[in-house]
């Protein structure tokens, strides 16, 4: 097999920046550029100036063109090889961020009579302002029995497709009867790679399962049952989701001649459909098999997981027949904040960076003594999937220093997912192994210790700082072909692209094993973290 | 009435200092003078270097001589009056602030041989290393149905005089065995003063009726229930309490040489009875009649109400006749954390002072934008009586920011203060006005505010900054007798030193009234609160 000459291109849009990570067919990294948005995430204030309600979180399409522009050329100008080794090329994106767009893709926020609108502008995946929407998505759903909840955790999520489509057309009917086309980023960003009609644009099975309510059997959520929670609602699956479906791995185009010229690519180049961000870093840690919870963990934390069973998990976001991997039934679960409330207790207690506090946390003993935290800052995503939830501390003395409240944040942390696994394996979805990818595990050692020694497992910290970005780039040398890239299965390329290679120091696994002591003693803080996290979701209807 | 050559000087042990306040007989101040201790609290190491337990707080005894010897002879010095001028001394301080001596005073700790022993040294009021203590005191008080129980609350509290000395008895049996006396720091520091022998020292009814169960009816608890908790505790009332009751306000005798030597006082001057630091607010903002409620609000706060009914009220910590003023019932309440409480967050948060914290906490709307904070980072005092108790905060979202966590703070307090309210309403004791006095109250205006909209009344924050100070000096001035002061009565002597007085501007009180709307707000918040102490109160089994 010739692959010394070839290369793979994965582009991997986070909340703050793109990734170009340029890798041979071993899975080497060759090059790798970051390029922060311009206007970053849009919280406060909309780039013409407009104040924006709370729990907005919005973004600018333009930052996504341009940055992934420049990272892909530094990356291509850093590695000095030809633009025509780059076989395919694949995209991760979060999810669900979302927007409206005319029919020839313009999003609806450059239209200058629209800019001001903040509806017209492209959600982020965290945008908070659909819980209502959710919410009664979810009650008629339940009234009407569709059968789509139980593929969901019996909840919609705040942050999805339909509730974000459905606070527009209630809020903003007029950018709702603009849009001609709503769709995910990563798939408008991959429309925009292939230049395709508006009839055929891509949308990736894996955005459209996890966030938009679409299976492989049953399609989108009817029309019926969406014109029952709103009488214009169902207009958007009749006449605003032209497209097609097409799977990450699979061929969503080849590269237009304007993005070629922007990115410094052969015009062309096959391009894959997208795919989740979290989700990319399944092929990304090589996990090709069941029973491996594969642990992204960053600003927020996706755990996912492929079984063989398919099961109905309360609480359990996504479950969806090849949605991760084909062959098998891909679960997913999420924690909403985990390096963002870790940031979040950084900045409230007045430390600069994470150093002293990370050291001084590492030093007190399991349980913090004492304190206790539910890390809800934004929401519960698994098991409750309810983002107006908010955190807590409890157990607070006058001796309790700050470390004392970072340490019980990383424990909330671990203890989230546990209750996640208790979750999967009280519905009978075995989860053997355990890997951890994204950018936290390798900021904070002490941090994956907590995790192993709360869930009581070793867990594989696989040396790749990318995990997604990778996983982006095998699916971009999936979707290339077999005659292009010599693999014969999905899961060979996999392998040899990700998989932990204890004979070669760059892919060299690091495993953290858990202490016995530490497990025992974790018993009585989880009991009370799971108190508080009682209290805390009791309180809901008060909040609201 | 010829008294603008009269002086009285109280004498106010706080925490952290001793202040000494110089008045004339109309309560004007003359001179001031505050001496901190050396050794201040002593909560890691002792002086002698041994390290302490977890949850000790200890004072040196010398500190509260030295310290004192300074501020009278700086107060004096700067006042010009001469030492002849002073008609009588009154002295306050914190409680229960309580010792180990000699059968001659000397305390425990001085002698070389126990100076290395932790419970050799005086035990400041907020040492709480004695909730086990108290919760057996309190559990076989019930089994024997002990009638001193209901002058309590129902509850006798950690940090009282008898939990702390079967602390002692049971974690080092030589002290107690050494100890021929046991007795208040405020009772030991007028004995230091007027140099009694030991079977005359005399001790305060006041520090004896809220702190060690004793009351005009039945004097002390009884040896046969304190033997019923530990055999030999039973010694404690039998031997090892000398001394004769003295009210505060009464003459506890004339200072003795040495110290008017120390203190540049004349030999023979009066002395009054000692008072606890904040039951001596209560004259010293002129309270002399019922149902007004005296917040005395410091590092901690001590709420005192007067009244012609005694009832029996749930969680009030000492309701004893006479105690406080002649005539009525004395309520006693508190909380355990406030200044401490907003002085451990603002270093929590990383802020060198309040400054920035106050103003940003001010500009938030009543109920922080849904943050909720219960304040028992040094347990609960008033209502439930316990130490181990633990605070907490609940909806916590990433958009908030330290001010919204320090208002929560703010607002806690308030809260605890209108919990309070509600248990002496609902016992039948009317609360008709409130006064408050300390330090908070002029250093955070802003606080006063919320206090008097969570209420939904208003509040007078009597001008004096030194409510105590002012306070013990009237006792010095009663204590001095009529033909000395000129005063008839005791209610003559509050009202013409400290009540205030509209046309004299160093006198003039601020009355900060409710806001209607603001009031309406709190109503929610408060119910939040209610249930974040109801979780909280909860845990105390698994926290223990």
């Amino acid at each position: 097999m010739e692959t010394t000459q070839k290369h793979a291109l994965g582009l991997d849009f986070g909340t703050e920046s793109v990734r170009a990570l340029l890798v041979d067919l071993n899975g080497n990294e060759v090059a790798s550029a970051v390029s922060k948005y311009a206007s970053g995430q849009i919280l406060d204030q909309l780039p013409t100036g407009e104040y924006l309600p709370p729990l907005f979180a919005l973004q600018d399409p333009q930052d996504w063109i341009d940055s992934s522009s420049s990272a892909v050329q530094e990356a291509i100008r850093n590695a000095a090889v030809p633009p025509e080794s780059v076989i395919g090329v694949g995209v991760d994106f979060t999810s669900c961020t979302m927007l409206p767009t005319r029919s020839d893709g313009t999003p609806l926020c450059r239209i200058e009579k629209l800019q001001r609108e903040p509806h017209a502008w492209p959600k982020l995946w965290k945008h908070h302002g659909a819980q209502q929407q959710a919410d009664r998505l979810t009650a008629v759903a339940k009234e009407r029995n569709e059968n789509l909840l139980t593929r969901y955790g019996g909840v919609i999520g705040l942050e999805w497709f339909f509730p974000k489509v459905l606070e527009v057309l209630e809020n903003s009917p007029n950018i709702y009867d603009a849009a001609d086309v709503w769709l995910e980023a990563g798939d408008w960003f991959v429309w925009q790679l292939v230049g395709a009609p508006t009839d055929a644009l891509p949308r990736s099975t894996c955005q459209a399962g996890y966030k938009a309510m679409w299976s492989a059997e049953d399609g989108y959520p009817s029309e019926d049952y969406l014109n029952a929670v709103h009488p214009r609602l169902g207009e958007t699956v009749a006449s605003k989701l032209p497209g097609k479906l097409v799977a990450p791995g699979q061929a969503a185009g080849g590269l237009c001649a304007e993005m070629a010229e922007r990115l410094g690519l052969q015009v062309g180049t096959p391009v894959s459909s997208g795919i989740i961000d979290a989700h990319a870093g399944v092929p990304g840690v090589g996990a090709a098999a069941a029973g491996t919870l594969v642990m992204v963990m960053g600003t927020s934390s996706c755990h996912m997981l492929n079984s063989t069973a398919g099961s109905f998990v309360p609480g359990v976001a996504g479950v969806v027949k090849d949605g991760i991997l084909p062959g098998y039934y891909g679960y997913e679960t999420g924690q909403a904040a985990v390096g963002d409330a870790f940031d979040w207790l950084r900045s409230l207690l007045g430390h600069d960076d994470h150093s002293d506090l990370a050291q001084q946390a590492a030093n007190l003993p399991p349980g913090a003594e004492g304190v206790t935290c539910v890390d809800w800052m934004n929401g519960c995503r698994t098991p409750l999937m309810d983002g107006e939830l908010s955190g807590g501390f409890s157990g607070l003395k006058l001796h309790h220093r700050p470390a004392h409240l970072y340490r019980a944040l990383l424990e909330a942390s671990a203890f989230g997912v546990r209750w996640i696994v208790e979750c999967l394996e009280e519905a009978g979805i075995a989860v053997n192994e355990y890997v951890a990818t994204g950018g936290l595990p390798h900021h904070n050692p002490a941090l994956i210790q907590i995790y192993a020694d709360v869930l009581g497992k070793s867990i594989c910290v696989h040396p790749s700082k990318q995990g997604p970005a990778l996983g982006a780039a095998i699916l971009g040398a999936i979707a290339a072909g077999t005659e292009r890239s010599g693999f014969e299965s999905t899961e060979q390329a996999i392998v040899a692209m990700a998989a932990p290679r204890a004979d070669e120091p760059a892919r060299r696994a690091t495993i953290v094993k858990p202490d016995a002591a530490n497990s025992r003693a974790y018993q009585a803080a989880y009991a009370e973290y799971r108190q508080l996290a009682d209290f805390l979701s009791s309180k809901r209807t008060t909040n609201a």
